[in-house]
């Protein structure tokens, strides 16, 4: 489970518990782009796993599908390196189950990590992450669809990481987009 | 057309000349998922404009027709960020027509800007590309749907960038999340 880039990172893209534009906790629906977007920016940062969590069954068969087709189906003829991105996808129930198997699989409870798009006190920078993870510790980071994470999962998390921030105020990122800048300012190399 | 970080820089998604699997020069399909996620991060890196770029006229009445639902129909009401992002949206016939819009209106020519999977020879790193745009001239990113860019578009190209790369060789990411990161290199401030 241990990433190529030193750092042993997971990610996990959250169905529920999020919240809707009225800030109500619900479940979203799965979307193809996400499963595909994430999957492709993972492998390319050496994320160790990506897990889709919903409860939903009819959401994780979809899910399942999807996955199938580009790992052991046409498309993994058809596109051999979507087929190493989306093999890094595992379907699971909720966030619970995820960080137990990350926790047996490493022999030590990961850190789990949430980002918010607004300012929040005590969070930490992603240089100062990159030292938490570059200390053997398995990382997890949360990413939330729909409106975000719901206010307790977020309260739950053991670290909260800098807004992303681009120029000003405006900070509607997707969560594709999101997921492709935390991953590059956390293991990316550049000059 | 002045960028809020300082540089001042238009983005361009190409339609045609791009390439597909078998290196073919093609045009493709708009994708209208590239449209809201490429505007979403322009806006949040201040980015001026957002150029749309296609030849038919079938695909260009589709990207109008989902830009205004966003700008002035019921998806301004429905979320206004999403309206900020989309109407820096501009539909285009070609590259050229794109260029000489934006020569109109900076009083000179914009230094054009493209990226590649793949290392080439003469690329610049993204810090000496901030220097050269935050000399106030007009820059124009670049970025080819379908397997990429056609030679020729590369090769008219002013600048290349060095390729985003991750962790080893694997270097397949959307060019939603390309777009993404690139934009944080050249215009995010974090730590």
């Amino acid at each position: 489970m241990k990433a190529s880039s030193g750092l042993n990172l997971s990610i996990a893209l959250i169905h529920y518990p999020v919240t809707n534009k009225n800030g109500e906790v619900i479940t979203s629906a799965v979307t193809n782009l996400d499963l595909h977007d994430m999957a492709r920016s993972a492998r390319t940062y050496g994320v160790a796993a990506f897990y889709v969590v919903t409860p939903l069954e009819d959401q994780k068969k979809l899910a399942a599908k999807l996955v199938d087709h580009w790992v052991t189906g046409g498309g993994a003829r058809y596109n051999p390196n979507r087929c190493e991105a989306l093999q890094l996808i595992h379907i699971r129930d909720n966030l619970e189950q995820v960080i137990a198997e990350i926790e047996q699989a490493n022999g030590q409870r990961p850190q789990t990590i949430v980002t918010c798009a607004r300012p929040q006190s005590g969070s930490v920078s992603y240089g100062a992450l990159r030292k938490t993870l570059g200390n053997k510790v398995p990382g997890l980071l949360l990413f939330g669809t729909a409106w975000g994470l719901a206010p307790d999962c977020m309260a739950a998390a053991n670290i909260i990481l800098d807004p992303v921030r681009g120029i000003g105020p405006y900070n509607h990122l997707s969560v594709r987009s999101a997921t492709a800048i935390i991953l590059d300012r956390l293991c990316g190399e550049f000059s």
